[in-house]
């Protein structure tokens, strides 16, 4: 039988530290639409079908950009280059810019399929809202992606252990 | 109105071409119980929520590490150090062994909480498991974090522009 504890016994300090060691790509999501224009950095983002093509975001349960997501229903996920950290600075909120303010960060970004694209990018893809499920603090984002493009060659941008890296 | 499409209009070579611009940690999925040892290397992992703390990965509906998970209701999740290639090039099946067969190649592991937990890895997670969401040709894994380890400072392994590579 399948535990029903939903709890953990795990102490959320070595969780956290254990978790810093997970290098991980930088995005930022961005979404456009009836709610307004906003994006956040994030790193809590994977594929996870081919067929069809779809992928996953977490993102906390308090976020503006979630809000905007839900009421948009689209989002675009733009995977950062090492050319880009003042862009992950300006969209995680650290230079203390909020909604649209954040895209001045952001150099030649455009609208694709309504959703915002976001220049110098290794990768961009639009998405379609599937699906949210909340998970404990966070919600987890499944979209439906509706184009994808990829950029140049530049080293990805990369988080790891509390602080940006370059691959 | 939300959109009741369930196709994408992209082009999945496309899709696949962007989606290798993303560097992504090295994982081992590893589980044991009921249904037997085995394990998988995975990218495709997300923490998700800090209360409680819990995580995330995606594996397709045809693998037989999915399958054992389902049966044993718990698995390990090991991040790979730039010295466990050869520990992601066995877990991947790319040299053919399946099962238990594949702890060969994993100097040092033992079982933490009942689940394998991979020695040199830069950190590892035991986790129950709390649900399995289908979507498309994937399903998305969630788990509820019971342990979490920090190992050494090595640098991390990862996945780019389909190639192992070290931060």
């Amino acid at each position: 039988m399948m535990s029903q504890k939903t709890h953990s016994t795990v102490d959320g300090a070595l969780f956290r530290e254990a978790m810093s060691r997970v290098a991980g790509a930088v995005h930022v999501i961005a979404t456009d639409g009836p709610m307004g224009l906003g994006g956040a950095t994030a790193t809590a983002v994977t594929s996870v079908s081919d067929s069809p093509p779809s992928l996953l975001l977490c993102l906390n349960q308090s976020s503006a950009t979630l809000r905007r997501i839900r009421g948009n229903g689209a989002f675009s996920v733009n995977v950062l280059s090492k050319d880009q950290q003042d862009v992950a600075t300006a969209f995680s909120g650290a230079t203390g810019l909020e909604g649209d303010k954040r895209f001045v960060s952001a150099h030649g970004w455009r609208l694709g399929d309504g959703q915002p694209v976001l220049g110098l990018s290794l990768a961009s893809f639009t998405c379609r809202l599937s699906d949210m499920t909340p998970v404990g603090s966070h919600v987890v984002i499944i979209g439906i992606v509706e184009s994808a493009e990829s950029g140049g060659d530049e080293p990805p941008l990369l988080y790891h252990r509390r602080g940006y890296h370059v691959l």
